[in-house]
């Protein structure tokens, strides 16, 4: 992963923030395709009369991302990221379902 | 993304969720993809003796994730969960390079 000794600090850098921006472009097209899965979770929710938040599924989710987390990011480090996923995605259900 | 109809809502949800779980698995190896490249970065910084925190490269990530955000998720929710993941990858940096 660590560029070529030989290259200046600044190309090295270069090289390590090309991949960084590429990693960010497939993570804002997961975190959309997620968005529109917790859309359609929302509509089948309405339909059903079912209410949005469960903490039940939450802890779910949470247990899977921490046992999928194989490093170097720590577990609690991952919770606090998915903490922000899923309150941002819980506000988007709220607003475009307009359920309790 | 919609299952069918003609299944029973509980049968709809779980397929959502599992698609959901299928996706936070992707979405936690690129978390981890991209905390080796920034473990990467914190090296090069350490030997050149640059400073961790540069607000104009954060600027940077930030207009690069707008840029390919093609929805549902709004701009300034991909925003907030990038401040909590660049906060974490942040605080990993400085703490196992030991920089100022």
């Amino acid at each position: 992963m660590i560029p070529s000794q030989n290259e200046t600090p600044e190309a090295r850098l270069a090289t390590c923030r090309e991949r960084i921006d590429e990693l960010d472009r497939r993570l804002v097209a997961l975190l959309n395709e997620r968005t529109a899965v917790v859309e359609c979770i929302g509509q089948i929710k309405k339909e059903a009369q079912l209410p949005v938040y469960e903490p039940k599924r939450e802890d779910a989710v949470y247990a899977n991302i921490k046992a999928n987390n194989h490093g170097p990011l720590p577990d609690d480090a991952v919770q606090r990221i998915f903490e922000r996923i899923m309150d941002e995605m819980r506000k988007i259900q709220k607003e475009r379902m307009v359920l309790k």
